[in-house]
């Protein structure tokens, strides 16, 4: 059994407004992936949440998004490859610029929404995404959505020097090619406490997972994304790092 | 003769928008103060900027302000300590993100407009963005406007360990305290190009301006700052470089 | 006994973050002061918030701010009188057109946080907000704060042709100048639910506050600023909203 | 012939950027086409803007946008239509909050940009247009581009109310299905004056243009766009107008 590590998207508040239980999730989890201002996060949200990571020896990672506050990154934009380019660059500066101040540094990228989504669709754009990352440093470690097959994935980073982390979710039905059912069907997000963890650790344990339509589908995950914004995913995220950490004391 | 550094503001473009004639001052210049974002430059105006910078063997500095981008910065912003410097660390970080894909580093920090000048006006203020300067690295370099006596200022920074660079102005007036005549009286700004240049060498030369009022003023500087949003101005630069070079040679 | 209009500030959710319990609060109001986006509240909010008070039959008004999403705008901004005139034509306007749409209409005005307090500290953009508002209606009204004496204040938007509202807050304390007491200090904010509806119920009477020194304040008011950002609020604004009720109803 | 109104989008400055010869086109238009704040304009640059077109009798039309002040309204987003319209409302709104208070109001509305094109691409957004722009008030008109045949617009309108104005382009060459040839194509702009007048007074006295194969299309217009960006521009106005006076004068 492999030991995942778990995943959070941190740093999603904004000026007054306040979203997710940061300081609850932070103990249980191995990576922060912090919003750097574009669909969330201020330099004073970045700074207290980089703080919690230092405290809970938790990696730093940066979540960028396409410059949507309003639409939290969420809303596809058409941008250049240079305007991709550029806005990572900024963004992963930014984050390492308050990691600074506190002796710590972005150690991977993990690009936010709508960016992620089209990144993941798009051969061209992902592309774009991993020559940023490594023209701005090669030692930074790229988050991408496992998939049936990630050798292709693989392939296009082995250029680029890049190294990948594959991330799989445990609390969301796939289908048979290996892509999230839309939440926005039934059953596309497991809400029993059980099946999110039974689902992470037949990940972890290079189980088949049961696709939506029956099929089986076998991930090759590094990560495991857990989500933080209320007290049951807490719970769960917590039963899931024990298992983990349980795997790991073997 | 001492020769002082030319320092500009530059990369104040913004989207569609163009400010400044960069491409022209840039070759004339040895410190390019670049705008991160938050009152002017967005990433791929930063992006041109740096690679300008690069080409030309100029000193990378970042030119932070308060997040007023409709005020271009002008505006004074009622600020907390933790909030001054957050929004340092950001933006520094940012433009230093932009520089690393270019194989370029900041090396200087300038804040902008009303964030200078409430610095200047306030030690409190100053204090704050010392510390910030220094938190995300001592060795960048801070600047700072000359006046009548320096020494203060110096005092401040020591136990930052921070280094001062000390700027005064060609095309300005100054009056009796060593502080610039407010733009709007008249006679604040030098319209003649020889009047400007005169200033530059005097000041480079370390003999006494004649303050508004007729008074002497002896500033210690390190630096100049140059304008270049005409062609009148670049003219100025040229000759201004020029006589630096002149005397860095003998 | 005087029956004291309810308004509170709504709408100051953005985006994908949640501010406030609009829908528990606006059955119990009279009147909703609705963010105009430049410190809260995007289009999609406003639309949300006028459609809750057009089914609760409560009078809309706008609340706008200084230009500072991430400051909520409680951070004062030095802007010039035209400045502020065109932000609060452009922001009155804003909500106007959201208004319309739905076949409401905008009918008073009350600037928020920092442009709040500094307006009521500063004659000279007290007359900026008012001539601003009385060139784009004069028949809107505008809310100001209730002090020992409103008449210096009435005096001022009489040539204006407008017609204003005085609040008072039944949860603050005040001092004996008639200023709220700073948060800051201890005892600013009423935590008791009772405290809370006896102040209320004293200012419609017509009785004197008892302020921080111990000295007798009598406030004339016209509407009473009541919040709604925790369930303990609710209950407290139903309180207040039914004893109104009664006494408008003897 | 028949008399085209001559309309060009104005305002497009924002806070220290200035882009357009506002003043010296405004003469010489009969539609000013006003940027509201999405993707370019400020509350300053709008009430200026208005208040030129009040003072030259031009009609004011509100020129919505996606928000993206960085792009300049240039790239697609993927907004629902829900965000569609409200956005709509809030900028209609916002300029007309301008005009009022200058005793003038806004008549007309064209999209711009990114949204003009995918509106003119894309029927169910075109719908949601029509619909927001009628909701807001059913005698405002709205400008789209004048195709081979304007008779689908038209009836799409039809129930909604809502009077449309097909503009037409003096300076871009089109294609045979009555597109505009993409401005990266060669000949996609007409360079030379008198082409440019040549295509105004052919589409103005009802003569097919010549398209970019050789084919013959006949426009139906109700409006040019011209634009202002420079001298030359501004004289090429000058001729079309006159020549347009010239005819109604017949």
């Amino acid at each position: 059994m492999k030991t995942l590590l778990l995943n959070c998207d941190m740093g999603e508040s904004f000026g007054a407004w306040k979203m997710g239980l940061d300081e609850e999730v932070m103990p249980h989890i191995d990576c922060a992936s912090i919003a750097c201002g574009f669909h969330a996060g201020d330099p004073g949200v970045m700074r207290h949440t980089v703080s919690l990571a230092v405290r809970h020896g938790v990696r730093i990672g940066a979540h960028p998004a396409y410059p949507d506050l309003a639409g939290f990154g969420r809303r596809s934009m058409s941008c250049s490859a240079q305007e991709i380019e550029d806005l990572l660059h900024y963004q992963i500066g930014a984050l390492n610029g308050i990691c600074r101040a506190q002796g710590a540094r972005v150690s991977y990228v993990k690009p936010h929404g709508a960016l992620y989504n089209d990144m993941m669709r798009d051969p061209e754009l992902l592309h774009t995404v991993m020559r940023a990352v490594a023209a701005y440093d090669a030692d930074l470690q790229l988050i991408l959505l496992a998939r049936r097959d990630n050798s292709e994935a693989a392939s296009m980073a082995a250029p680029y020097g890049l190294s990948l982390l594959f991330e799989a979710f445990a609390d969301r039905a796939y289908d048979a090619q290996g892509h999230l059912v839309h939440r926005a069907l039934p059953g596309a997000v497991h809400l029993l406490h059980g099946a999110v963890v039974a689902q992470a650790l037949d990940i972890a344990a290079g189980r088949p997972l049961i696709t939506a339509d029956g099929s089986s589908l076998l991930l090759e995950a590094d990560t495991l994304c857990v989500h933080g914004d209320n007290p049951a995913a807490i719970t769960a995220i917590q039963h899931i790092h024990a298992a983990m950490q349980a795997t790991a004391g073997r």
